[in-house]
C-alpha cells in the first residue's frame, strides 16, 4: 500500500546472446534488455527497472544492490555452476526476508531456484518448435489479472514436460498443453520465509518468447504481486525468548 | 490494477444491538457502522463503504447490490437460519464470479460460509473473558501489511478452539493462543471460482473488539486482498467445445 | 492399521445402461458391478464390496447402509436432480465423520460433489473420441502404488478441459493431456473434516473405460487411500466448554 | 500394500547423553535407543529398526545403509555443522528417491531439514519446563490413528514458539499451546520428491518426552505414513525426449 515504484532488477547470464548469432539476432542486447523494456512499457512509473549480468562484479548483485531490489527476475541456462555460491546465499537470504523472486524457462536448474526448494527441479524436455497452449487454472489470481481468454498460446516452444520435481506447489496458474503429448505446470507460486518465488516456464532464447505481448503482461503482473509486503517485524533468528512473568514466578 | 475505489459492502444481522443493552453501548449504531467506519478510516478514497442488514428487503443484497459489490464482509450470529435460502444461493454466484468475502467471527456457522466450505464449520468455544493472542504465521502476506508485533493482542475475548472443522485452508495467517489453553486458527484463506475469503475469528459482540485499530487494520488490509483481480473472461459453465479441425478430419 | 476388511459401496445411477443398447453392451449388469469386480480382483479379502443404485429405497444408502461403509464410489450422469435431498445430506454427514468417497467422471456435477466443495464444478466437454494421456504429478503418492510408466494411457475418450470450476486440490495426481488441446486435473484429493475425497476423471459410459486394468488399479490404490482413520474422538459440534479452574477462579 | 516389514533407522548424534548426566539419567543407551524400542514394541513384525549415529563411519549413514532404509528418524542438536555435506547430500538424494525422513525436535536446525525444506527453519525457544498441549486439527490424519482424545498434553517442555521459517506446510496435523503464552505448528509434513517428510516438535533431552507412550504412538503411526510408496518408475532427471512420430513428420 505504497506509492514508491517497486525497484526491479533483471538478471541474465548473457551468453547465448553473445555465442549465438541465431539468439542474438532475437536479443541483440541481451534477453535482459528485451525484459526489462517490456516492464517499463507496462509498469510506467509504478516500478524502476535495472539489469545485473553474470560477467559484472559480484555478477551484478552485491549486498547493496539486492538491499536496493524489491523483485528480481532469473534468467540462466549455459552457467549455473558459474554462478558463486556466496552470491546464491545472498540472494536466498534476501527472499527470505521479503524479496521476491521470479525464476524463468531455464531457470529451473538454478543454484537458486534449487536452494530454495529443496528438490532437483528437473524435468523432460524436446527441442521440436511445437505449440504451446497455457491453459489458465486460477483465473482469479492476480498473476492473470486483465486475460481476456482461457489460455495463452505460443506457437514454436521448446517443450518443457512431468514429472517436474518440484515440491507442490502452493499455486498453480498455468498449466501447459504441448502438441507432442505432455503437460507442464508453466506457471506456480512458492513462499519462502516472507519472500514470493514464481516459477514461468516460457523463455527458450532461440524462439522471440519475450517479445510476446502476453508474456510480458504475466511478467508484469508478476511483478506486482511478488513485491514484498507484509508484516515489518523482522521474523525471528532462532531466538531466546525470556519466561514471562507467571512462569518465572513458579 | 485499476484505480476506482473498491466497493465495499459491510453486512450485520443487527440483532444483538437492538435487544441486549450491553451490545448498544458498544456498538450504538450497529457493528457494521463501527466497521463501516474504520474501513474509511483506513482506505480513504480507495473504497467506498457501504452498509446492509438482515431487516432489509432482500436483507439488503439484492441482484443490482451484489453486482455493485467488490467485496462483502459478513457477521451474523443469532439469525443465521433467518438468512434466505436465495440470498445466500446469490452470494455463493457472486463470489464464485470473483467478489471477495470476510466471514467475521460468528459467521463461522453462517449459511454463506458452510455452502462455500462443504464443512460443519463448527469449533469450541467459552466465554470466560481470556486473553488472546493472535500469532502471525505468515508474515510475508498482504493481509498483514504494516505489522510491526510478532503477534496482535486482545485482552479479553471470547474463546474458540480447536478442532474447527473447516477444510484445510489454502493460507493460514494467524494462529490464536487462549489463556485457558487453547488454540485457533483466527486468519485462514479460501479460493472458491474466482472468488478469495478470509475468515478473522476475533469480534465478539460484547467486547469491543472492532474498535481495536489493529482488527481494523486487518480487515482494511483484508479488503485490498480479496478485491477481484485476474482473467477477466466468464470461466466455463458446463461448455461443449467444438471439436478443433484437426479432430474433426478424422 | 486394523485387519478388518474395507467396506466398499459402489454407488450407479444406473440409467443409461438400461436405456441405450450401446452402454449396454459396454456394461451388461451395469457400472456399477463392473467396478465391483475390478475391485474384489484386485483387492481380494482386503475389502468387501457391494454395489448401491438409484432406483432402490433411499437410493439404497440408507443410514445402516452408510454406517456400515468405509469408503463410497459415487458415479452419476444424467439424473444428479433426481438424488434426494436428504440422501445427499446423510452422505455430506457420512464423509465428514470419516468415510471415503471417490467421484467418478460425469460426478462431477453430483449435488453430493458441489455440496462439498462449495463451488459450481463445471469444466470444458467435448466427445470426439479423443486420446487422452493421465500424466502423474505425484509419484510418491499412494493412489500411484504400483504404476511403472510415466502415464497411463487411454486411447478414445471423453475430454474434459479447464477451467475446472473446483477448490485449490489438497494434491493434483493426474494432469490430462487431450488429443485436441485442452489439460485437466484428472485425480484431486480433498479433506472434509475426517474423510478424504479424491475425484478421479476417466469413465465415460460409451468407452469401455472401467474394463481398463489401469484404471482398476488406481480405484483400488484409492479405496486403500481413502478408508477410515484418523483419531478416533469425536470432533467438535458447536460445543460450549467449561472454564479450566484457573479462570474459574478470577 | 507390501507386506515385507519396513526398514527403519534410528540416527542421533548422541552427544548429549554422553556428557551430560541428566541427559543420561533419562537415556542411558541414547536417543535412539529408547527411539528404537518403542517403535519395536507398537510396529512389532511390521517394521525393522536400527539405529546409526554420528560417530560411526559415515554418521552410519552409507549409501549401503540408506539403500535399506525406509524410514529414517533424525534427533541432533548440538553437532548440526559436524555432520558431513557428503551425507547430508545423500540423505536428501535418497528422501527425493523415495525414502521417509522424521525429524524430531531440535533437528529443526539440521542442515538435511533445511537443505530440503529452503528456508532457515528457526524460530522463538525458552526453557521453562512449561505445560504444552498439542491440538489435533487434522483428525483424519494416519498420524493420529488411534487417539481418543483432542490433544496430547506434556507436563514439561522446552516451549517453541512462532514464526516457525519453513515454507506452508503441506499439512499442520498439530498445533502446540504453552503456558507461557505461545503457539507452534508442531506437527507438519512435506513433500520432496517422492519423499514424504514429517516434522515433530516434542522431544528435549532434559524431559522424558521419548518415554511417553502417546510421543511413542504418533512417530509409529508417522513411520507407517512416510514409508515409500507410489509409483515405481523412476522419475525424471534432466532427460531429452525423443520426438514423437507426428511431430517428426513436420
Amino acid at each position: 500500500m505504497t506509492d514508491s515504484p517497486i525497484r526491479v532488477t533483471v538478471w541474465n547470464e548473457f551468453i547465448h546472446e553473445q555465442n549465438q548469432a541465431a539468439v542474438a539476432a532475437i536479443y541483440p542486447d541481451g534477453i535482459h534488455q528485451t525484459l526489462a523494456r517490456g516492464l517499463r512499457d507496462l509498469l510506467g512509473s509504478a516500478a524502476v527497472i535495472q539489469t545485473a549480468t553474470l560477467q559484472e562484479p559480484e555478477h551484478g548483485l552485491s549486498a547493496e544492490r539486492l538491499e536496493r531490489t524489491d523483485v528480481l527476475l532469473w534468467w540462466g541456462h549455459a552457467a549455473h555452476d558459474r554462478v558463486g555460491d556466496q552470491v546464491v546465499d545472498r540472494v536466498q537470504q534476501a527472499v527470505l526476508a521479503g524479496m521476491g523472486l521470479l525464476v524463468l524457462h531455464s531457470g529451473h536448474g538454478s543454484k537458486i531456484f534449487r536452494r530454495l526448494l529443496g528438490t532437483g527441479c528437473m524435468l523432460r524436455w524436446r527441442e521440436a518448435g511445437e505449440r504451446e497452449r497455457l491453459w489458465i487454472v486460477d483465473p482469479g489470481h492476480p498473476i492473470v489479472d486483465g486475460f481476456h481468454e482461457e489460455y495463452l498460446e505460443l506457437p514454436q516452444t521448446e517443450m518443457y514436460g512431468e514429472f517436474f520435481d518440484i515440491p507442490p506447489p502452493e499455486e498453480v496458474i498455468f498449466i501447459s498443453w504441448f502438441a507432442g503429448g505432455e503437460v507442464f505446470r508453466s506457471g506456480c507460486t512458492f513462499r519462502r520465509g516472507k519472500g514470493k518465488l514464481f516459477y514461468f516456464r516460457p523463455g527458450h532464447e532461440t524462439f522471440p518468447i519475450y517479445h510476446d505481448a502476453q508474456v510480458q503482461r504475466v511478467l508484469a503482473n508478476a511483478v506486482m504481486w511478488a513485491a514484498p509486503c507484509g508484516a515489518s517485524y523482522r521474523p525471528a533468528a532462532r531466538q531466546v525468548v525470556d519466561p514471562p512473568e507467571r512462569l518465572t514466578e513458579r
